[in-house]
């Protein structure tokens, strides 16, 4: 274990994380980097270079990343409309790149060797890490104490703090909460306590970031948000930043009981898990950006990106951000997004965020085609007739030969 | 156009449906047989014995087949999750084989050589009676009345009834909405009017199975449903027949708020149309059997039932439901099913329709494995970092090869 | 049919199109442009100038389009390793949008409001021919005399041609072949006569393009293949053009006994035909790209693009070049070629085209890690384990709580 | 390493096995069992039994499993035009899940608590085996003893022979091969020693199974081989059971030079490698069976089972075969092939395989539509227009709005 110089940690600041600074620095004899970054997790990040000095660290990066965190990563993905598994925002795993991307830049920068984090070894957090990190350097050595440690219980870990003159109230939580957490711009996110068992309900104190649908108030919101080539760009007319938007969509998305989710899903590592999630401003954005596709793509495109959509978010939820494949998609995607433009008009209501109205300049809707009434000759109904019949040809030929139809 | 002897038209007894008998007799000099289905639209169909024999009809079928179109076709397709475009859950799709099927097999019985029906030359409905017609009797004649006859407007419809005595009361509306409406156990779908300009938000009197979340109660309503290899058996308890549940649920979905959507959607004759529906029951089981899924279906074939559905729902949208590819892609669903048993519980308020706990005898969630607690050796996180490694090695091997990786 | 002032016709200079110019002139009393294209059929162009003159035709578009035909159709095609059912390599379905292309600009170029061609009502061509032209210039008139006019027979078309002064040796074919073929530099077809009986073998003397196998030299040829993104650019280190590449190597291939193909295929418009073509050129670069994609691709991009095929080929096949679904898909292969360069050394002998080296400085083999001799720890086997223990806890936990396997 | 009481080796009867045999009654103090099968690789294996026993084994087991593997293992396969990256036809992959089963059959039988193969920690078939291992047995505990053991030489192994009386010429090779094979009944493989070159060309004495295209006959042989349900029953009219179709088609293959691939290959674990493949008889088998769907398959399935049929192949490949994922494939592609029947008529001639004719009773090819004659009204070509017309619309109303379409 000898062979690790330096090592560039993604550090939240929080007791285990400070822990594991001076694990590495025990375990390793080495040099620590902490990287602390904000990401919209809703929690200051400043007080942890004060933390990581008093461990003694030399090398310490804090950054305000939500700008580049909702621009590259999140308005990407939202591209695709993507959900895994059917319900699930992806909104853990779209931020694993960007903090996996920052640590082999700043192992890049300060001439480390390895990366750690704080990702147990059962979860899919690790690989994402872990995939990135070995994407973007292929020699990097990478360091998962949950993995390697016997600091396998809280009990064992306070007694390592006390050992090692960690204060306890590193422990950025005001009261310990029963949940393991994750929190970025797009979602938080709670798993373990009583949601292990699948058939409990989540208890109403667990969640953060929204109002129950039954405290929302009694009267609808109203918000119009403008799309430039499938991103958002304007809500109500004024013009975001992408962070200021996602920002926006979560106050209003969260304050109107929107966005909550409980789910079981299936890990990477191969078990299923129980979690759930609050993701306000995502709920109103995937539907929006449905909304808006629904008038300015092509049939073919869309119904084909539909198909792509569940292996992309299978890319992303496993942590391969940074391969080819999840490249090769994108290019198709981004394709297909340079008319998606226009305004989608969604109502908000305890719990509903509902799209009432969309129009755009790049609108493939054609009324005088669509209407019911009289079309002018637009469309000639006789061309129906040549359509189904040999859209119909094979199957009469088969039936004709005698095939089972039924 | 004389060739034609006996023609088996899907009949509702109203009013366009009425003319259609009429011009049929008139333009083909051929007999007509009407078949009125109940499919949970909401109407009598014994009424229409009266007005079929007033138009001088000799062979009247009329039918409950409630029972059978849920079993038998919205079943089926609920095993696969099945959303078209995103959004659409299909609800006047699905109606369309059986209505399809009950022509042939009528023709059959009645010695007809042509079916007929009263869609447009516009819509898709005309594509999914004519493919089942014709997958099912390859040589069956097809008339599309609004294909062919100048009876283009509604002034024109009302001179023909005055010339050739249709009383203008066979129109079963009482009042004439101004949209376009169909409806059967699933949905209620409305088309036409103000839709057609996709901007404008759908007045709140046209909807007609459900309250607006706004007028629901201001308490949830909780239920709990009970799967059998897909299919939902029991409510609360209760065993009830598949279109028992899908009218239990309609109704209490339909009381809060539940199963409204308004989106552009693209026909398979080419062009976007508007549509706004009510699937109160549907947008229930929809999620349940998700939830049910998420416990009991392996990962691989999940995912694999995700990237299959997108075709799956295109195949029923476009009418290819008397299909191979159909029956291909129904055989690969059902073998997934046989272990999707179990019990959803679901809570729903004021539109929302959530899933709050789900159990299951055939789980494959195991708390042994996933949990956050000491898993006494149930999982060697070790393993991990062999996962990871390997996952990751042609990753490495590109990037020490000097390939782009962001 | 007095609407059509011009009409661009794809003229080939035989006795059909011949035919076609004078119906056109009579049936619409229109004034006709023709364009007679070099995409490598094998037939001078030339010689179409004086019939067209003959016909009375004042606007006479002939070209050599043989360089953009390989370079900005073929090729893209081929980065896909593009097969259609599993056998047809698209030779004529990749000649169309071309031609398409060429008769809309023709007519923006010379005012002409429609577009004409000598495809059948039966076939693929037509749609390819019309999707292209309606896609380009959604207004054009399309005139497709087979589908309209009564000249069904050979006897009335010749008949024709006396009443019409039309000489009968603008027939460009020596003697009349019982085949319906079409070539291109990619290929050429044969359709029609005894092949109409799928259980009956081709004849020898039908192939024109390949010796037989049988006839083919007793001694094997050796050619190495230069790509660059996905292309060739060189044969034997003698960097050519694209057509020159695609020349060359038909003929190698042809002299060898390479690229002969016999099936039975499914068309658009929902009939199996039974075609037999010749592709030497084509089989040597399919097997040569996936050679030179094996050393430098990405396994997952490789799945990927293997998956993604048959819905590009089935785009390309049934017409669709000119749309966005195409477009997308391009994008999405493309992405993947950027490494794609590198020599692939063949052996072609008697019908086989066999790779027998591959080589490049994109190589993602690596000799130190896949050798069975000691790799001095590029690999460790212990991977494997974690690796192989984690892709098996779904099944493992399946299996364990009883579900059958087998 | 003392809890193992009892382990099923899968047993070759040659040296390295032998050497494992010793090495786990040596190191895990254990008694071993050992499973030797005929699968068809050409080596009698009765000797086993002689060999078994002088290494003190008690349990032996000796089978002839060539029926079972043809018939549920490799006909399965075969019935989705299986390949792995557009050229392998999975001879060693496919025979690896009957190994797996028989090891935990016998380890049931037996009481045995672990399974151990001869499989090095690089390769794909410790995947195989272990993944069909635990997902038939959870609980089994898997020995691979090249990822254990220090014997990482050939030397050492020769040590570890001498040191433990292991008689060197249980080496079952004439002559040691520079080459690591792997056969059966679907074929021979090579790989290491020159090949690990991949620019360097196969030694023409490397192939056993067949001779060269340049050695073989000059004289054509015909074959015809009749289908039912997909599966071939029959050759030449005579009928024969699975196992003698593959026997016979590999003898008269190999001796028409047929089946020799050279290909580099993604495994599983993350490494490209190179690998030489003789499959006379699978190469043929592939492409009569594609030559029977042609005429037997809607056309939509064929398209559908083209677009699966990558991902059943990487299932198999990567040792998916006892998983839901292969059953739900299975399921589908089963679905397909009820009228697969008929007869293809083959031509075998110095490498080529070619299809020269097909029949069948569910043919669904119809030459009176698909004829160039006149088809006596069997097909109305003026529906091609409205066909054409509507497949256009989306382009059409596109193109209108002013989107790019070249």
């Amino acid at each position: 274990m000898s062979d690790v110089k330096k090592v560039v940690l993604a550090y939240s600041g929080g007791l285990d994380t400070s822990v594991i600074v001076k694990w590495l620095q025990e375990t390793y004899n080495c040099e620590v980097v902490t990287f602390t970054a904000d990401i919209g997790q809703g929690e200051e990040v400043e007080p942890a270079r004060a933390k990581a000095q008093a461990l003694g660290v030399k090398e310490i990066y804090i950054e305000d990343l939500r700008e580049e965190f909702v621009r590259d990563y999140v308005y990407p993905m939202f591209r695709a409309n993507t959900i895994y598994e059917g319900e699930y925002l992806l909104g853990t795993s779209i931020a694993r790149p960007l903090i996996a991307k920052r640590l082999i830049e700043i192992a890049n920068e300060t001439g480390a060797d390895a990366i750690s984090h704080g990702a147990t070894g059962k979860g899919n957090d690790q690989v994402r890490f872990e995939l990135g990190g070995y994407a973007l350097k292929p020699g990097v050595k990478v360091i998962a104490p949950w993995r390697e440690w016997d600091l396998t219980s809280r009990e064992k870990l306070m007694a390592y703090c006390e050992e090692h003159n960690i204060p306890v109230d590193f422990s950025n939580k005001k009261k310990k909460s029963p949940y393991s957490m994750d929190a970025n711009l797009l979602h938080i996110s709670y798993e373990g306590g009583i949601l292990e068992d699948p058939w409990a309900e989540a208890e109403d104190d667990m969640w953060r970031w929204s109002v129950s649908p039954e405290a929302a108030p009694d009267q609808p919101t109203y918000v119009e948000l403008t799309f430039e080539k499938g991103d958002i760009v304007a809500i109500d007319g004024e013009a975001l930043k992408a962070h200021e938007v996602l920002e926006k969509l979560n106050k209003v998305g969260g304050d109107n009981g929107i966005g909550r989710l409980d789910i079981v899903e299936n890990r990477y590592v191969g078990m299923k898990s129980r979690g759930c999630y609050e993701t306000p401003g995502g709920t109103i954005m995937l539907r929006a950006h449905r909304a808006i596709e629904s008038l300015t793509l092509d049939r073919e495109e869309a119904h084909l990106k539909d198909q792509l959509m569940p292996k992309y978010a299978e890319v992303i939820y496993n942590g391969y951000w940074w391969s080819p494949e999840r490249r090769m998609l994108q290019a198709a995607i981004d394709e297909t997004q340079k008319n998606v433009s226009g305004v989608v008009r969604m109502k908000l209501y305890k719990g509903n965020a509902t799209v009432v109205g969309r129009k755009s300049e790049q609108s493939l809707f054609d009324e005088s085609i669509a209407t019911f009434e009289d079309d002018a000759g637009a469309y000639n109904q006789k061309d129906a007739e040549g359509f189904i019949k040999l859209n119909a040809l094979r199957l009469r030929i088969a039936a004709g030969k005698g095939r089972q139809q039924s």
